[in-house]
């Protein structure tokens, strides 16, 4: 692509010309509705999958991810990489001639921003012909421009893809950064940013990428693959080559970076990592995604400390507050901030399911099987005589089976929350948006009355802190259901009594030693709690077991379970 | 000190003369019982505490823990403090004079390992006089001298102090010393290590120390100290000076480093650092520490992330399967690796309490007050019934009135494990041995039978897994003794049967929603448990509430709590 227009960017500085390296895969469709653009990464390219040319050794970075049948399946959509601004692997960065003097920028080049890269990947897809993309994916540093392209150009994009990422940078991470552009700058060959292609700061770029490099992996993934094992001996050496395999490989690391990256690059590219900042440009996370207008999937992964979940946590949390579609999970892996290069598999089915939710339109003949979970009459119940309509919240949502019947037959909005990842990926599935949270953990982010109805369905019981929950639901719900096995079933009551056992019914199924419930109680003590909380009781249903019906007589002993219609005292 | 024959080293080098430098504090008791050896870490050195002259503009690096009346108490004790081999604050080293040239050693100086530098600091204790240390107290690096100290010398030591120290590095702490090697060797003024004193490799060293530094605090404490600051302004220079605070104290850091610190030091004392691994040296931890003599105690830093607390752990491990008398806490903390030099008021107490407790022989007087605890009527019942002597293991010791009783009393020998920090601190006080640790984690490190007696005393209704932590104990323990509160009682079967209500008696006193209790089960029920898992029930005692006498008569029934002696079957 060539611009020309002077381009402006937000340093004040401006370029003559920018050009843009860029691969596609599939086709578009006729309705050009079917179009997914990926960012990649700090040190990523164009190139994201396949093989370029027969002189490839090896497929593009993503190429797990993208090809034909595979989770971004090419022959559904159409699949579009471009290097990005400032890069080195052909879109204009420092290492591109600079048009006023016919030499290479270097330094001269202007510093510029994530919302400037991610300019440029706009006016790259309007150039396309792309009116709307189904989908901007984004990894790492990939994930701030999806993130800017969704907020600067809202109309731009129907959904995005969040992944291992963060509005802003940490100190932690700031000050990894600082130090690799240091070693940089003080490399002798670095010359002020005027060296040779075959002679460039080397030894500075190769040790910025080592500690890069420790930054991707997780101390756990770093213990597995290496450990302590020496490269070629048993024994110790005694002088300072590498001889650890760890050493080795990040030299090796390190070394192969720099036949491929141009040092003046990795120096803008960090800055301009560094200088990105939702909550100093807007305000708020909260404001800066008030006006996207794309469904969003955010994922981290658990053992990533560059980018750690709290931080995809903080751009979840500020979509919810927004009442904006979000679903979120944080994957289990020891594979570090990489993870999402190296774990295609898991994160895999999330993004085809989101992908493909998001290019149809949902509904109930598949997204759910009515009485598929056994046992939950509750949610008959709840679906018919509970939750009319609204903003619905499910704490513990599972598979999103409530809250899919909830949006499908009763036209509710509806988000879930789940500890779950597996939940998560099944409800996504069914287009039903679900964030992995603890929900004990978790409400804080809501604002008062944020939801018509939250729904916590046999699970009051396992929680440690009730009292404090149940403050929670009726804070942020302007009505709330609550269901739970009553503790004073008549059959509870007896078995103690009589044998002198905890007891095991029907609703409470589990031994006494391998029980997930914490916390004993019946309706008159829930009932008791809520009085003493300011909570007000509505309505109360206590089912019959056989699922028709409802115990009107004696109902703290003949009921099994209960269903709760509360809120706050006003 | 100097040291008039040849000093071989384990890489097979020698040195002609080992001159060391060292500071004391205090005065050296009659009987030389009153010395206190500190071993510095990584960058410190000798001068530990006070001012050394007029000029100092400040104290010692741990000022605020060594002095007169300070928790290492210099009118008690008489402390000790050296610059290690291979330093540059006065101990021979790279920086030093080869005798055989005349010049500097630079990296003609051999490479050195942790047992090098424990057996100068030993025979520097040998030429003054003092043949046994009261207590060696490592942090860091320094821990590794005191366990190398105590292993190799067993006699030298009565006590050891390990704080935020390991018994060998990581893949991940291994690759960010090969950077900050890599770096100085990359410096053009490194010269093959032969520089003069005022243009050594300053850049090289100073982009190792901002590495180090950053692994020296934790993601949470840089944060907190600098987030995203700008040092001068609200808004960016679009440049790439140091702008964010956290850039600019690396960026001075680094420079004040390298006025105090010799680059040719710290590519040897890193080194010497990688290679300490007690494990690959014995075959395993438990072998390394198996002849050690000395008391431990062990602490880590909850956010330290260069020497975790599972390294700690795991030293902790090795002297418990050993037997040896060893404490540990883990501290909560934001200021990772570093906090031992921060936090000193956290740290000082158990550490005066524990060089106290090695000098002084503690006996039943101060040690705990008969009865203090309220309530705990079952001490009584263990220590004149259960437990007549031998080894006990107290889970969940809290702090440790009942261990101290057997100790003293009973002469078992001892120890404690608790989740909280705090009753560590108050079991150090009584001198009895304690380690932090949750009792459902942990149990995994000891030896079949290894104790005599196991004590879980009101704690297995707390438990997540009742069945799996039963069984362990009687793993590991010949004989166990466990009390809880009997959940059928008469008090409890009517309150539930005839009120519907969770009950609430004197043995289970919470309310429904704030119990710590998380399992509920009778007698009947607990034993039916040990039979289905091949637990013998040895003995039973059911006391009466007011503390005197046995419940006969329906035990499960009329019993509110029971104290049982199982075993496994064998």
């Amino acid at each position: 692509m060539e611009e020309e227009e002077i381009f402006e960017l937000e340093s004040g500085g401006v370029l003559k010309e920018v050009e843009v390296a860029y691969e596609t895969y599939g086709e578009l469709n006729e309705d050009g509705s079917n179009a997914v653009y990926i960012c990649h990464a700090l040190t990523g390219d164009a190139h994201v999958a396949g093989y370029s040319s027969s002189e490839d050794s090896k497929p593009g970075w993503w190429d797990d991810m993208i090809g034909p049948g595979k989770y971004i399946d090419t022959e559904k959509y159409f699949v579009i990489c471009s290097n990005f601004l400032g890069g080195c692997s052909g879109t204009t960065g420092p290492s591109s001639i600079n048009p006023d003097t016919g030499l290479k920028y270097g330094l001269d080049f202007p510093l510029f921003t994530i919302k400037d890269m991610a300019r440029v990947h706009k006016m790259f897809v309007d150039k396309l012909g792309i009116e709307t993309l189904l989908c901007v994916i984004g990894g790492s540093m990939g994930g701030m421009h999806a993130m800017r392209i969704a907020i600067d150009y809202p109309e731009k994009v129907k959904s995005v893809v969040l992944i291992a990422t963060t509005s802003h940078l940490g100190a932690q991470a700031i000050a990894f950064d600082a130090v690799g552009r240091n070693a940089i700058l003080a490399d002798r060959q670095f010359n002020s940013g005027h060296y040779p292609e075959d002679k460039g700061p080397d030894r500075g770029l190769g040790i910025a990428r080592m500690i890069g490099h420790i930054t991707y992996l997780s101390e756990e993934g770093m213990r597995r693959k290496f450990g302590r094992a020496l490269r070629n001996s048993d024994d110790y050496s005694y002088d300072f080559d590498p001889e650890f395999s760890v050493e080795t490989y990040l030299d090796h690391q390190g070394r192969r970076f720099v036949e491929r990256f141009d040092a003046n690059s990795y120096l803008y590219i960090t800055r301009a990592m560094d200088y990105f900042d939702l909550e100093k440009e807007f305000g708020s996370l909260e404001k800066a995604f008030a006006s996207v207008k794309a469904r969003f999937f955010v994922v981290s992964y658990s053992s990533d400390w560059l980018f750690p979940p709290a931080h995809s946590q903080e751009i979840v949390d500020a979509l919810v507050s927004n009442a904006k579609d979000v679903s979120y999970s944080n994957i289990n892996s020891h594979h570090g901030h990489d993870a999402f290069l190296i774990e295609t598999d898991v994160i895999g089915p999330y993004i085809e399911n989101f992908v493909w939710a998001t290019s149809h339109k949902i509904t109930d003949s598949f997204a759910y099987t009515r009485n598929s979970e056994p046992g939950r009459s509750d949610y008959e119940i709840i679906q018919n005589q509970f939750v009319v309509s609204g903003d619905v919240l499910d704490l513990g949502c599972g598979e999103g089976e409530l809250l899919a019947r909830l949006r499908d037959v009763n036209k509710c909005d509806v988000l879930g929350i789940d500890i779950d990842t597996e939940s998560i990926g099944s409800c996504l599935k069914k287009g039903v948006p679900a964030v992995w949270a603890d929900i004990e953990d978790s409400l804080e982010s809501f604002a008062d009355g944020q939801f018509d109805y939250v729904v916590l369905s046999k699970t009051l019981q396992t929680t440690k802190r009730p009292k404090e929950l149940l403050k929670e639901i009726v804070r942020i719900g302007r009505k709330a259901v609550i269901t739970f096995p009553n503790f004073a079933h008549i059959s509870c009551r007896a078995q103690l009594f009589f044998t002198g056992r905890a007891p095991t019914t029907s609703s409470l199924p589990y031994s006494w030693y391998d029980s997930p419930n914490v916390h004993f109680f019946s309706m008159k003590d829930f009932e008791k709690l809520c009085r003493s909380v300011n909570i007000r009781i509505e309505q109360r249903i206590v089912p019959r077991t056989a699922g028709t019906g409802i115990v009107n007589f004696l109902p703290n002993l003949f009921g099994r379970e209960a269903i709760y219609l509360i809120s706050r005292e006003s």
